[in-house]
């Protein structure tokens, strides 16, 4: 397994359990409203790191196009995690950017 | 195809539907707070559906032991839903309804 | 729901059962060994299908790049699926071209 | 987050990575024929500790359910696998006996 491809696995499953982690913290929060959009887009990327890890260990053909869309779903979960102040949200933000950069390096390799 | 087979994959599938139906609509209420119980349930409900759908069909050994776990989360999501008057969350405890019975029949058989 | 839109879901859902069938038949092949691309990419799709049918029902904001890869990997078991005599695989075949297309009307709307 | 918690969730994903990567090998050994029930196990295993690893990180109500089919089918794919004299299986056989444990250490606390 090389480094590269090692980091990334290791990004998508990082950004998976914070963006679940947000998820549930955002549903106990006070103003749910407000929270509506961080929510659905954590949803949406820890679905699509889970399935980007799963494709990188099966070895699936379509590596590269599954990492784009990630690298692409974890930098609008980013900016939408970056505009709030909760502190599973700015960690959510953070491992969601580190994500989308490895993905990136990985694509690129 | 026999017929409860046929019947307990189309309710899954329905119910998949009906559940993120619901959790899209409840995302856009606008008392967000008092449906972050559906929208947590919702998720939970759509996820195992379509995790079963998927074991249906590629004839998993396990389906009895995944039918019984989606039966029953499948009640709990029904519960929720039924409390609250929207009709995305009548319609989705009617098809989580279906559901649990439609797997529950399933195993029986 | 638009017309195109209950189309491609369907589809989607057609697809992900016809390669999970397809799957599970080539795993009781005599001769698995020349069934191994086929099991591999039916697996993919079978997967992809599943996730573009949860990121419709749910309004993802992403259903337009999702479906694109869809089609693409639908096109990809086609292929595979069309090589071989069995009836699961021209089945197969079949419904993952019927699923590319449909893609590809939905995004094109 | 406790310790048990995060040995089983990295157990889980731990299991997920070796059985995608025993069922791709599978896939490319000269005798596809003999490692059909480990192709199949492989899937279902790796499918049920992403669900797994989903769940506990988005504090899914139904985690003890979850975690008990997991131990289940992670058991299951161990016993196949260890009847196997290849590496990747060997491996696999002891990341799905480890995660077992893991879940079972987890639910019992």
């Amino acid at each position: 397994m090389d480094k590269k491809f090692a980091e990334c696995l290791q990004a998508c499953l990082d950004c998976m359990k914070a963006c679940n982690f947000c998820y549930d913290a955002c549903l106990k929060e006070e103003h749910v409203k407000m929270m509506a959009e961080c929510i659905r887009l954590d949803r949406e990327c820890a679905d699509i790191c889970a399935f980007a890890a799963q494709a990188m260990t099966r070895n699936s053909p379509f590596i590269h196009q599954i990492l784009t869309l990630c690298a692409e779903v974890c930098e609008k979960c980013a900016d939408e995690c970056a505009k709030h102040d909760h502190e599973h949200c700015q960690r959510c933000a953070e491992a969601c950017r580190k994500c989308a950069e490895a993905c990136k390096a990985y694509i690129e390799e």
